[in-house]
């Protein structure tokens, strides 16, 4: 079973987001770092770091307009050279004055034709980098009672994703993410697994729902959710990241370990972490006062641990328990995998893979953050608006 | 225009639920009242009281097997003596001791055979006293991670419920409620309106979902799967009640007056408050602390003052404010009607049915109160065990 | 009792934030509006606007250093000559690359000290203005386990907090603040009622809290907070919005007005509305997408339309009713008054005042939203930054 | 430093609950299980057999009324044969019918006479038995707006507690509970740990706050209150349990052992694991659906496991790191001991103390079990109820 295990490990992939190497904040401040990159490529280089360390992260996702760049091939191969590869394109539709009341949901047509304009733009994008995903999050909604009719937003909404998914190569995905508020107020037009999971299932199978682990209303059991897209086969992708309030957007892992644990259980029960499962798994955080490379490296870390303590649950000894009405034993069953110390399992697999068994530590011994604090003064740094 | 919306408010249908009119109380104790019902019959003696003052509470909703009786004809004569009829079946699968893991998702094939054919008895009830509705609420779900498959749980859900659907006759539904938690506290089988939403595609249309107010994760925006469910044909009924935690079970109306009228809101503006929309409004309450008579009053009026605000919303006005995105200007069309005091509109509703304009007061002076407290002396209450 | 009703509506008073003006918005964006203010100047002069449709918002709050100005006497006189003051001032420590770690318990001494600083700072702008209240909020918090001592962090508080009060002139209040979280998101320093209170008590007399009504876990009953609050002597203020989700700063009383009314019902009942009573009633909003000062009118309104259900409550009925247990009968007392259209009177009441009875629609035949779009063009208009 | 670890888990308590070992359930179903105790005595019994094979949970809260008996010091010598004492009075005043409406809160002086009366009753009984603290928790509360005085009830509730406390004997303490909501649904009488500190801060030294893990808001911080109400010397005791939802009472650690480790981190980090730090350690849990003894066994555990991974944390370290400023550092250090397998140390420490080092294992191998299922047959099962 071991080997099994350590396979499993070293076959893992877990995307990185371009735009977690930028700066991020809250509406009360976005705090700069040093060293931050100032173009799509800079981040490129970092999330390559990240890979050099981990072996496990060889994509990076882009997030247009922010990576907008003149040619995707050339930043394609640019990543190629540092040893990773694009991968999913973020669609990003709320940041343009003329989205104020709402992109593809607003109610003025002229607006509305120009979100759908960028959606297309970025399968396109996709196309020509050969990237599978392309990813759907709105902002949409509304802040008052009476602002907007919510059925209308929803036609809306049904219109613009049809028309995307029309564009959408043989080989290509839409992900469409749900979120329960923020930046909207009262209504959000994607809030929930259910609404993105209804619109999914109209589009048909190119259509497939993401699960952000910070978008959820308070108890919402995140696992629960897992195991029932998988059942449903429309568990297309995760944004992994963790939160104690609303949507924290803190390390993966850092507020609920638990939690994670349990998702990862839900993943391998369902035999869900290869490849071929299609469920993507990606990190999507904010590190506003944490250094941010090693903070994505540590985040890959946490997903490993999660995993690793998921692939060690004894599933024979679990299904008997849980037949047998032995709650007790079947928690305890459960517990003994997420009690186990897996770092030395993973240290071990990363040997295995020729990589340095302590990833954040050789990170700071390799001097690169010394390098780019020294070498990237001036510029405009790189964060959400840019 | 007001013509309508007094006819609207006549033509408008509240179901009662047997069980509110039984004593009722939490975990920690309940509290007997004098005058509380003893059997079936007793309790529709009280909904025919509560319809003789409101005019629009014709019918009581059964649970079986609280309500079980020999001759469920008897009952139905009975209760169209004193004007009213029998409404929704409700099923009740989570008190026998064999339920302590669950009903229909039950590891153990025994139990579920069981309740299976409960839920096919209480199908059957509805076919003799000719019913349309049978409303499936399950009390199935985990406690600990790990106690049983999240899966495995849901297979036999769909196992069961299409066994279900497949005994309905040709103007039957089955409703299917969905509710995050509680007794489960770790997993609930069909904790949210996506997962009732799916199992309700999957079986059919005579398969409809069930709204309680009370079911929801804090923050959850009621009115908007209310608008969703509406647009997608699939919301058949409202369990109504009101909550400031969990599943308090207060008065409808009595939490969060504004929410309750956002709701109807979406209603009427669906055109959905008509028999012919398949909507079913059911009160479910749980009056713990006060008398239960006056408090099911009370709750009709709260859905009829929340519903006549909904149907004097300036619709023309509301779309033309959402469609120029004028955001204060909309909000101020919506607020304009809920801050509307249509208690003198319904009072003059009731004198046109022939009613006294104040039904809590009309009530308590009719005697009733007293006289069941005097007559109903000894014998066993009715509670939720019976 | 009509014309005591009166008189309170017209002695009712509530401070305007400058910063409601100026842009705002989220994380992910925000809106630019046209007309909005450069300078601490046009935002006064905006503030006179709606306390001249109002009359009863004489006083603008500041923010500093948003505010900042050379010369605060001239800024008090500019708002003089339109018939305004100024009012409380705000203390801002968490908008400084210096504070990504915390302000006044930052673990760094020479941090802290710049902040204590500012606090200071504030008290003597206080002076200078001859304005009573400094209010302070703290962003200070950690985001992850560990990062800090939660223990440490009280102390350097109370530290902080103390060299404050010690500054204070004798008839100057401290007013302590708390936020259950954002911008920190695993603890901040000052997340609730209690902990403000602890520390307010061990300060003195001075020292009082300041219930914002969006800083609350969901479920928190703010009302119960205002009660007992009162019955302490230690409620100094209240930063009226409201909320459907976290602190989302919508429009007061527009997610839920009964729990405004409740709110004000509290305040009337403990005879906490005249201003001798010492409670600050201001708002502090984000219009994140509404026109500004007609949302500012809209929320004097709102505030004002719970004060006036407040006021009608038959306090003789429900003192009665509730020491009779009669609870129907109480609750009934309450709804009575906040199902009362209170429009008219407050058309009556602005009227006595020489005032339109419609402040809405007069401000919008005003032509000031036009003058402010033509005049105001060019320059850096005012937001959180600035 | 090591030996220092195993030294303070040696000699760590853990009280457990007499009502445990009885039927719980939720308001839907009590189910009953097999071998359930009829009496105080058996109580006992059980939970000397929890001691037995974990060696560090010597004493027993009694309920009063539930473990009424004619002679306590009978309870207490049969206890002390089985190598267990009797611990925490446990005051219930809220399943009399008379307490519908509230006990010490009750608008009716002659019910608040009857609940004193049984506070004072419990203080005896503490004082008969040598027992040092007496916990009272209030279901006190309303469920509908109006119903009654928010303030009236502070000003019923502080004669009362105080009363109480002038009862007690020089060696004992008044132990405060608060919580949230449940089984009153509007407003609780002693909802947050700011009330609870407020009327103990009055009533003086003897008065602590009681934090049971289940009672807050959803996103409480509760390890922030455990080192507020340190530093303020005002922690009595712990309620142990855990919760995904509202107040679920499942096994302590079952659902965030993660929040259970930072708890406990805050106590060692405050010096207050020892018994002279005056913080009493209790399990307060249902076991609705999973067999008892060993359920308590396996709490005992969690809180063990919890314990001895915040002991591992390398405090300097941690300061260091703090004091730096270095967030993921400082994380990393406290994500090092919580990550660390903990099980093999405490089966050394369980070996040391010459126990079984499988706790669960070793009881269920004794025989226990059966033995109790069959000789406890008839009578009445303990419940919440007797």
């Amino acid at each position: 079973m071991t080997e099994a295990v350590r396979a499993a490990l070293r076959a893992q992939r877990i995307e990185l987001p371009s735009w977690a190497f930028g700066n991020s904040g809250t509406r009360f401040k976005v705090f700069g770092q040093r060293g931050v990159p100032r173009t799509p490529f800079e981040k490129v280089e970092d999330a390559a770091r990240v890979h050099a360390f981990t072996g496990v992260a060889p994509t990076v996702a882009l997030h247009i307009p922010w990576d907008r760049v003149d040619d995707y091939s050339r930043l394609a191969g640019f990543a190629k050279e540092l040893g990773v590869g694009l991968g999913t394109i973020n669609a990003n539709v709320f940041q343009d004055d003329d989205y104020m009341l709402g992109s593809v949901t607003n109610p003025d047509p002229v607006v509305r034709r120009k979100a759908i304009d960028h959606l297309l733009e970025c399968v396109d994008i996709a196309g020509q980098v050969g990237v599978r995903d392309v990813k759907l999050w709105f902002s949409d909604g509304t802040n008052y009672p009476g602002q907007d009719s919510i059925r209308a937003r929803q036609d809306r909404l049904a219109e613009a994703l049809q028309e995307t998914y029309d564009r959408l190569g043989d080989d290509q995905r839409l992900l469409l993410e749900y979120k329960l508020f923020e930046p909207a107020f009262y209504t959000t037009d994607v809030p929930d697994w259910g609404t993105a999971y209804a619109h999914c299932l109209r589009l048909g199978p190119k259509a497939q729902v993401v699960i952000d682990t910070g978008h959820h209303a308070p108890g919402t059991n995140i696992e629960f959710i897992v195991a029932f897209l998988l059942r449903e086969g429309k568990l297309g992708a995760f944004d992994f990241n963790s939160r104690f309030y609303a949507d924290d957007d803190l390390m993966v892992g850092a507020a609920d370990p638990f939690q994670l644990f349990r998702i990862m259980h839900e993943i391998v029960s369902a035999d869900a972490l290869k490849a071929e499962a299609g469920v993507a798994f990606m990190l999507d955080q904010c590190h506003n006062i944490e250094p941010k490379i090693p903070a994505q490296i540590r985040s890959v870390m946490n997903v490993q641990e999660a995993t690793a303590k998921a692939l060690l649950v004894d599933r024979d000894a679990l299904t008997g328990a849980q037949q047998a009405g032995d709650v007790l034993g079947a928690n305890a069953v459960l517990m003994d995998a997420y009690n186990t110390d897996v770092r030395p399992l993973l240290a071990d697999v990363r040997r295995e893979m020729g990589l340095d068994p302590d990833p954040v530590g050789a990170y700071q011994r390799s001097g690169y953050t010394e390098k780019i604090v020294a070498g990237r003064v001036g510029g405009q740094q790189a964060g959400w608006g840019a």
